[in-house]
């Protein structure tokens, strides 16, 4: 996606350790107007009329997932990375290992609001190893519900969990995917 | 809102505790449409002209947040509770103790994305004790930004958060404000 691909040229910072910071408009600090327009793509990649539910993650996947559910008139189910006392249902439960904070979540979704018949699109900000995403499979799976694709803002094409995924047949969609980076030169390449 | 409140009337559950459970529709699976209408109702609420920024705090805040920006043709900015190694400029910080979670946050906001150009409102799903946004107005302060308001999805009315802001002269406006509760008969009471 052009928009998506120059913001980050513009506006991603890249650092050592592989770490393109985007916090100016994805993460930290969000530009709706572009995550309309990622999700208007998002409806384009993913047309299928079954999609009822998008699954995402706390807490930056929350504000693309909800934009994108507008233009798939479905509700949006975040996991959650904590047991809060709101939560005293059945849960699904996975563990998902965070890039980012170098830590391993317990992450849970009620069951009540995903079963046998939903048919899911899994957004989120982020696509690396593939932990956080293999996570929300796991979540879905475990609740026998379908999974219709995933749709990922930025995937880093260098890593790992785009080609795992794909490798198990799962649809992959990411908006924008960086071949390499460069943190001295700042340079950034897209397949 | 009266659609808010029907909406309390018919998925919402009281538990002991001064708990009310809306994770149908609100913070945990989330109701896109209804948010729509949310974001509708802030816009006539906070009609300013100047509040080119919407600040709210991860993680239910975020979904309402990015849903109300699109009428307000603004980003939204989300407080973190944890430093990440993504987060390496400099900060504000403030602590927040959560009713939720029974625990002390550190809660942050890149100094670059709030400033005292900045004319900000702040977003939230619930307003208890008023700790959240208490620490988001600290966050604001700190920047020399100007706070234009606050907008709730659901004051619990019995507490004294809403009081608290509003003696301070804060303009706070609340999409449902709740009486009370009664966890043994279920019945809410709007004011």
């Amino acid at each position: 996606m052009q928009l998506l691909e120059e913001r980050i040229r513009r506006d991603g910072i890249v650092k050592p350790g592989n770490v393109l910071k985007v916090d100016s408009f994805l993460n930290h600090q969000m530009d709706v107007e572009l995550f309309q327009e990622m999700g208007k793509e998002f409806r384009k990649l993913f047309p299928s009329e079954k999609i009822n539910k998008i699954l995402t993650i706390e807490a930056s996947g929350i504000g693309i997932a909800c934009i994108t559910a507008q233009f798939f008139n479905a509700p949006v189910v975040f996991a959650k990375k904590s047991q809060s006392i709101n939560l005293d249902g059945e849960q699904y439960t996975t563990k998902i290992e965070s890039f980012t904070h170098k830590r391993v979540y317990d992450v849970i979704v009620a069951k009540k609001f995903l079963g046998k018949d939903d048919h899911v699109l899994i957004i989120d900000d982020f696509l690396a190893n593939g932990c956080a995403v293999a996570g929300l499979i796991d979540l879905v799976s475990s609740a026998g519900a379908v999974i219709e694709g995933v749709g990922i803002a930025i995937e880093k094409g260098f890593q790992e969990g785009g080609k795992l995924l794909r490798r198990k047949g799962i649809r992959v969609e990411s908006l924008a995917i960086v071949e390499s980076m460069d943190a001295e030169t700042g340079e950034i390449t897209f397949r």
